[in-house]
């Protein structure tokens, strides 16, 4: 049995020329960078050039706009830490109802420790952000807003530019998490109002333990690590030269890869998704169908459990998805479906989809084989199937 | 020229047994640990197996009592925060003068930010911590006493067993920062006093990029990264499962090697000591001739520039260092140094040698040829040699 994976938003294989760009600074090139001898101070000079490959990467105007980081999680932590400590005065943050947990766990935990009050936007059933309740919740008492590129279960995606553009009206700090979107879609961060953006290299093919925090040049800031003097004082930690290393030749083959991503993955994802609506009766997708990452699909199947689903999957070689990979092994429904006012009977049974470039049509194929039998068969155990309406499929309509 | 590393306690050569085994993590095993599907599942397992590797190396009681993170500042920097939040009433925090700046710049940040008092206890002229000051400052306000195991600079090991059973006397928390010790001298945690300890990967051969902190079964712990619930929700954020693997294989190597480490590596740094001693004058070894690692010594050069031994040691291959990594590049003698009191003349002109069991008999013998030269030749240029009182040396005898 072929596996196919389709998991591409929980991490992604690393691509093996990011392994052979890393090999050499495990046991050849293995050097402090900060050390002044010849051991380490080569080594300085691939860190540099990884630096410059992100940049070009994320459009930004300087290579020292990067600040290396273990994860994404940690790049969020730091841009919400960073910003209540480097506002002064200003104690509120504004976040949206559907983030990851990375920055939801810790504003949450910031409000019950009195340390910040929290405005969560809610969004609509396509997962759109409540402009209105934003705009309102906006004053100068905002430290931070955080909104994230692009949803990790939905695939949807939040207009950050415009939405960056209304914090600096109160003289807010904007920040991203842009985990799923970078190497998907374009980035421009040159001229743009994003102060703070984060990502995890594992998301694009570099390996885990890597991520980034883009932080615009003048943008206030506070380091989370403090020890020595890497990343300019900014994030203290012997650099993880490999994985640094990994991250650059990482965003180099995104770049190479972008057009791929949207047009050939996009295509992959479509003819999924298109399939399953025509052959499996009572199901939906999830997500603003205009503003979505080109890899990612989000089906709702009606009457039936998820994890029933992605187990009849795993016996057939198949990895998706219910919910993120961080929230997994809970029952409930996910945060993000709850927040779309997803109906009980079709939030229980949401799908996550997610391409890559190593993603074939013949993935998609075997997909499509076997997934209506084992919807099928599983409705046939739901007391609550013999008794359903059974509609036509399309994008979430029914509850638009 | 055949290169010389002798900077391991900068950073260590990856043994190419552990590159193997992180190896399939990357493009084979690659899902996410927390994924419930095939590719997720196995590494689960995978980084159990390396959990209880370091256990073992740790002499822990248990596996879970590791928490896995990206670096030893970032242990370092847990512990000393959560200890803070975890110990309401408690605001003092006692250290020494003589630690890694992953405790020191965040134990000055958190006194300037009004966040805590913090005792700096010094040490003697051969590294001993004072521990008459210890006790003095030993109250129920102290929420954290944190020690390194073995000091970075000269090897001089703080008795942290007895240390840990004072801090206990008075209800505190007790962490210690054992980088450099641990690989090099056996640990038992089992039955300590010890609840805390800090280790990172790329200091035993395992690579940048993954460390750990040890946080005994009830000690009161509060995580510095919150989001997802990886490490029991104790350290939030995608695990590095292939650096996680690499530390776990690079403990069982730890273990396997530590005889070799207290004999055949101790001979080679006893060698090139003693080699030192008899042919160079007006130099002496900084740190404690009975308590001290058995891969380091630091020598201190009177009238002459460390950086400028190092520059033509460089030039003939050997890589040793001046202080640490992390504060290289300044041109002050080290906070160690000074801590220790060691005369000017002298603490401009400190070496660090610090072997591994990489190192071979021919790695001494290139240094003995060259290094007398060059000492020879600098002194010639510098204006205080040709007046100072050439002595005899010594393991630092004319300043104890």
């Amino acid at each position: 049995m072929r596996p196919v994976y389709l998991d591409n938003n929980a991490t992604t294989r690393v691509d093996p020329l990011v392994v052979d760009a890393m090999l050499p600074f495990f046991t050849e090139q293995f050097g402090n960078p900060s050390s002044i001898h010849s051991f380490g101070a080569s080594v300085g000079a691939s860190v540099k050039k990884a630096r410059q490959q992100l940049q070009q990467l994320l459009g930004a105007e300087h290579d020292h706009e990067i600040i290396y980081t273990a994860s994404g999680t940690e790049s969020d932590n730091t841009a919400i830490l960073s910003a209540l400590e480097a506002m002064p005065g200003r104690t509120e943050i504004i976040t949206s109802a559907v983030e990851h947990p990375a920055v939801l766990a810790l504003c949450q935990y910031l409000e019950k420790a009195g340390r910040a009050k929290v405005h969560y936007i809610g969004v609509d059933s396509l997962g759109r952000l409540d402009l209105e309740a934003y705009r309102a919740a906006l004053s100068d008492k905002v430290a931070l807003v955080t909104f994230m590129w692009a949803n990790n279960e939905t695939g949807t995606i939040f207009p950050v530019e415009a939405l960056a553009e209304l914090a600096k009206e109160v003289g807010a700090l904007f920040h991203t998490d842009a985990v799923q979107a970078v190497g998907k879609v374009p980035i421009t961060l040159k001229g743009s109002a994003i102060d703070m953006l984060s990502l995890s290299g594992h998301k694009l093919h570099a390996p885990k333990g890597v991520g980034a925090l883009y932080v615009k040049r003048g943008a206030r800031f506070k380091p989370l690590l403090r020890g020595g003097h890497q990343e300019r004082g900014r994030r203290a930690g012997t650099e993880n030269t490999p994985g640094v290393i990994g991250l650059g030749k990482a965003a180099e083959l995104a770049i190479a890869h972008m057009a791929d991503e949207q047009t050939r993955v996009k295509a992959l994802r479509d003819r999924l998704e298109s399939a399953i609506l025509q052959r499996v009766p009572n199901c939906f997708v999830n997500g603003d169908p205009r503003e979505r990452l080109p890899n990612t699909t989000n089906i709702a199947f009606e009457y039936v459990e998820g994890e029933a689903i992605l187990l009849h999957l795993t016996r057939q070689g198949i990895a998706a998805s219910s919910g993120s990979a961080c929230t997994s092994g809970s029952l409930e429904p996910s945060h993000v479906m709850r927040a779309m006012n997803v109906p009980f009977t079709a939030a229980h049974g949401s799908i996550r989809f997610s391409f890559s470039r190593d993603n074939v049509p013949e993935d998609v194929d075997q997909v499509i084989e076997v997934l209506p039998k084992i919807l099928e068969n599983l409705r046939e155990l739901s007391p609550f199937w013999a008794g359903a309406n059974k509609g036509p499929n399309a994008f979430n309509p029914v509850y638009a």
